[in-house]
């Protein structure tokens, strides 16, 4: 009898061309069947958007004759390939949704700008387990390599363990040899912020304009959080749950009786 | 003795020009000093999305003279509206921050796509006491006035109770006359989602594309919920936190010990 293959998307949010994720489709191949739809063009910092006052392209993309998955460009964010894949263009619901490798950290407080954890999150809406994976390195020549290992053990555990409704998994890879990377920990959500600056610049019509550049601190000293196993050569795994109530603060909240 | 008046930052998702921000205007100008750093254009369904790899343009508008606040048009997202006026408009962190009122409802999962809640929470994250505020009606000519009373009082209340690091207020106002609105609810985001359609249409070049409709679907059947509270006429208000781990899965995650 032989087992039937775990249907598994992969997208992203650097755009379909990205080195990041071309290695995660070769890794998927190895264990799954592979559809990718992923964005057109590089989406970094995009969030959880969504495209709903604009039309939506999404094409085929037309591989060599011998490679055997599909591939789709997508106009939209990363959050719509996700909801685009699902109804108009996969079958039935991926076993496995998986986004990145991204070219750059998205752990601590980057989950909420990401929007490589944003299409994790869209599957993981959708009842599909979905993993981001992460790679600490901006360059778009960065090595993929030492990340193939740990990409595949964690793909394989959530085929195998599962997830439950409403988690997803955000894993970020030190900027590492092979050899360097101690193993994979689990890890809550560093405390941090990006600490905001700006330039100043004018344009040639004389117009102020800015760009933005921040510089990330790190605001938690626990030795449990992302950021400390970044630190310490691990990669880390978060799991990341959607419902954003703040539970701990509801029976102070009502004590208020908000009254002038 | 005088009591200083509050510094209070104002930014919505609907743009600098939308009815919604000039009711919280208005209302806030009743409790404070009001400085306004608002999206040049509409960014509804924008997430948390900020602005990396493109300049963003912020420019003072030219208000009659009888008014006494300053108002700035962005060009950047809603969490890039707030990140600016803290670093370069500005004198000192504000008292309080507030978004909205949103033309739409941001209650339930609608919290992850919004652009209201993004300004609310990237004020959060910089440690400002912030509040958004959605109406549930879509319409460009919703009526504002019923909130007003509301979106005082919960303002009000934020002032004199502050807030706990990590956790910022989601208001959302049923649509429905000010003496059919039944009061304040504090209340916990329900589960729901969106059942994704698309329209799939041909362009006069003969190229596919797609609009995104969706129809919300609430998978919840509790009674402490924000959907619950607002079908009740109920003005909810959900504490939200940006720490997404989900940690009361993080035990069963170590079990794994991630091996093949």
């Amino acid at each position: 009898m032989t087992k039937k293959k775990p249907l598994i998307l992969v997208t992203n949010d650097d755009g379909i061309t990205a080195p990041g994720i071309r290695t995660l489709i070769e890794v998927m191949k190895t264990i799954g069947d592979v559809v990718v739809v992923a964005p057109d063009s590089p989406q970094s910092g995009m969030g959880h958007a969504i495209t709903l006052s604009n039309t939506i392209f999404c094409d085929e993309v037309v591989l060599k004759e011998n490679v055997k998955h599909k591939e789709y460009s997508c106009s939209g964010t990363p959050a719509d390939c996700v909801k685009i894949a699902t109804q108009e263009i996969l079958k039935r619901k991926p076993d496995l949704c998986v986004s990145g490798i991204n070219h750059g950290a998205n752990n601590s407080i980057n989950v909420i700008y990401s929007g490589t954890m944003s299409a994790a999150v869209e599957a993981g809406i959708e009842g599909i387990p979905a993993i981001g994976f992460s790679l600490l390195d901006y360059s778009l020549n960065a090595d993929f390599e030492p990340s193939r290992k740990f990409v595949k053990t964690i793909a394989k555990s959530v085929l195998k363990n599962g997830l439950p409704k409403g988690v997803v998994l955000n894993v970020n890879i030190p900027k590492l040899k092979a050899s360097e990377i101690k193993g994979i920990k689990v890890c809550r959500q560093a405390k941090a912020h990006w600490e905001e600056e700006f330039d100043r610049r004018t344009n040639p019509q004389g117009r102020d304009y800015f760009w933005a550049k921040g510089r990330f601190v790190n605001d938690d000293t626990g030795e449990d959080n992302d950021e400390f196993a970044l630190s310490q050569g691990y990669v880390s795994v978060v799991p990341v749950q959607f419902d954003m109530t703040a539970h701990h603060y509801l029976a102070e909240l009502e004590s208020w009786k908000f009254k002038e």
